[in-house]
């Protein structure tokens, strides 16, 4: 395949699968793949989704090739009967389908490699349109395609995230991007914790507003996720430097309103934050939690090279484990139950004390449904953070289901911790 | 509006809105919206999204016309100039525009209920296209729209999940339910753990191949997801009964093929399943997990009443805990290593027998991206099960990133959990 001299300025993609069409699955590639592209200024416009049906599929595709430069297929590349992107493309593009002994030989080898023979459903996965070029599928057996229809393009991706997104990587890097131009889109995604999104809104609609006057006009748009709030702002110019400037300019000027509450002013977690600030000053965290069941130390070690700094974690469903593990005294539970602000600080003092780590946080509330109580209801929650010689601890009322409070939870006790690693110097050493 | 003599049988769902463009958000109205059609035996062949772009939307249309005995159009039904939907509708379709006095009278009243008299600009929200039937919108101003096109039908529904819910539960109980006969959809959701697709599809293929030449027709798609392979089976039925019979006697097909594979043959959860089993056996379960870091012990207690059964766990990353807290003797784990068969084992009997409890788990591996060794490569993980009187120990290579070596070692995990308590009888009483 060649560089091609006519830029790509439009993208339509459709997603294949019968199961994207029942109420239980939503097509998320194509988020995935709309942020790449955006990337090089090429724009979506437009998405679809069908099932294993070739006829629906050579309609969507016939549509899509009318409106967009490139067309994006993902999903129907797997060994099945029911997988018919490829030849459902072949054959409405008119290309004879062959046989590809490099193709065949890498899915072999997949096999090989865990010991196993190639099964022979898999031999249809090695045949390629002629004249497409296979893209090597690093995660998988299904290969991509690569495909030139006149001055269109058509791009034939597998359905599992991970054996797409390194395809697409490749895709853009080298047969998208060299005639792209210059032009890109450049995006930054800030993120604010512990706040509505009214709050939010109300503080940066009067900054956010004027960008769209200037020039470059920087566009934002607010959006409420699970317990956060993010501002997504874009701006599109041929200057990386230039683009630069004026989203770090935009970004003062919002941290200028919101200030601490912004936890990320480039699209990380939080438990990204929170693991950054604790390598930055050589700490370490245990964490003991109860109605989060294990969510928040999840959610910690989910970043690479956590092991640094995460010491620990007790989920202590039963009061028996506080008092066996944590050392929280039982009257404690007794007296005070154990959703209260007693308990949650004693149990992030003894799992810190216990773990000898420089921060220990203690989590205790009730996810629901069950198990609330007139004066402590469903998505009563306590949280404590606990370091050597002092204790913060804050109650909060959560709303929602099960998830949603387990989830509002541990970011709630992420965000105790990232507001106190502010306050301490990077420079303070170990404190255990 | 009449009833329809010709019922409606397939629907294609069109979102409309450049922000479901972008890669931040996806349109989620449409899974609600194929829930309530699915349960009336009314198919979505197809969704598609496009742009506030009147050309876009009504190619959109045209195709889905051609396609679907029902259109439903979520959006851009609000009052500004970017919300297309309306006049473009009535353009394509050749329907004027008609202001109708009793809508208009209800946005009106809508802003004096909150003291306001309404703008101008919401006047256009009046407009209804000839012989369609505005539908009320008890959460918003913007009305829906019913439109008969000869014997196909159009719905635009806002797209504000609240304003679009209600409105779409009295299209299908007044306009579409009493139409569509007994005719309904029924789904049932097996999955399978432990097991490649390429396994499953070789020996469920013969059996689900034979359901489509059957009468009535079953409809199954085989998808794999993280850690499970899914089996969906559909059948279209005036009878629920006979439905119920069918997809029966064909889960029991596959389970004389697929045995103790299947986990579930309606659609739980793995720790939904495993959950059902304790209690079945009134038994309890403490976790010891490294490598998982808290995520086998986050979806067990994901299920509402899990407190019932889940005891404890602990994530003991650093060695120092995992001797403190499950007495690992330290000679194992220097003799051994951390991810071994040996550690692996005394953290499952450590764990269970501190909590007192009938089952214990305990996994121990490298999650990546760092860790790995010659010996022990990244996704290495070793997984116990742990009761009184036995255990058993099984060593894993999981593919993938650190999420999926995460997802697919709690997965296993709680495999090998449900496993063992198939094979204990329900009757046991407790154990501790």
């Amino acid at each position: 395949v060649t560089q091609e001299s006519r830029p790509v300025r439009t993208a339509a993609i459709i997603a294949v699968g019968s199961e994207l069409l029942t109420p239980f699955r939503s097509d998320t590639n194509s988020l995935a793949i709309t942020g790449r592209l955006n990337e090089i200024g090429i724009e979506v416009a437009s998405k679809q989704i069908v099932g294993d049906d070739p006829r629906d599929l050579a309609t969507a595709v016939t549509a899509a090739l009318e409106r967009a430069d490139l067309v994006v297929v993902t999903g129907g590349l797997g060994p099945t009967s029911d997988d018919v992107t490829r030849p459902t493309i072949a054959r409405m593009l008119d290309l004879p389908l062959e046989e590809n002994g490099e193709v065949l030989e890498r899915i072999r080898q997949r096999f090989a490699g865990r010991g196993l023979a190639m099964p022979e459903i898999n031999r249809g996965q090695a045949m390629v349109p002629r004249g497409a070029t296979a893209l090597a599928n690093a995660n998988g057996t299904a290969p991509g395609l690569w495909i030139k229809v006149e001055h269109r393009r058509v791009l034939l991706l597998p359905g599992p995230p991970r054996e797409m997104q390194p395809m697409l990587d490749v895709v853009v890097r080298e047969y998208l991007a060299p005639s792209s131009g210059n032009m890109r889109l450049y995006r930054r995604v800030i993120k604010i914790a512990g706040r509505a999104e009214s709050y939010v809104e109300t503080l940066a609609q009067p900054v956010y507003s004027r960008w769209l006057a200037a020039d470059p006009r920087i566009s934002t748009s607010i959006l409420a996720a699970p317990g956060q709030i993010e501002l997504h702002l874009g701006i599109r110019s041929d200057s990386a430097d230039r683009a630069r400037m004026s989203l770090e300019r935009a970004i003062g000027q919002l941290k200028a309103v919101l200030g601490l509450d912004i936890f990320t002013d480039d699209g990380q977690s939080l438990e990204e934050v929170v693991g950054g600030l604790l390598r930055a000053r050589g700490w370490r965290i245990a964490v003991a939690e109860s109605c989060t069941g294990g969510l928040t130390s999840s959610r910690l070690t989910d970043v690479p090279g956590s092991s640094d700094y995460v010491d620990r974690a007790a989920v202590t469903y039963s009061n028996r484990a506080k008092v066996e593990w944590l050392g929280v005294p039982e009257d404690l539970i007794r007296d005070h139950g154990a959703v209260s602000e007693e308990v949650a600080g004693a149990m992030a003092i003894g799992v810190r004390e216990g773990a000898g780590v420089e921060v220990g946080i203690g989590i205790s509330g009730i996810a629901g449904p069950g198990g609330g109580t007139e004066a402590k209801p469903v998505g009563t929650v306590v949280i404590a953070v606990a370091w050597d010689g002092g204790q913060r601890v804050q109650a909060f009322r959560f709303a929602g289901g099960r998830a949603q409070v387990k989830f509002q939870s541990s970011q709630a006790a992420l965000d105790m911790v990232r507001r106190w690693l502010l306050e301490q110097p990077q420079s303070a050493g170990r404190r255990a």
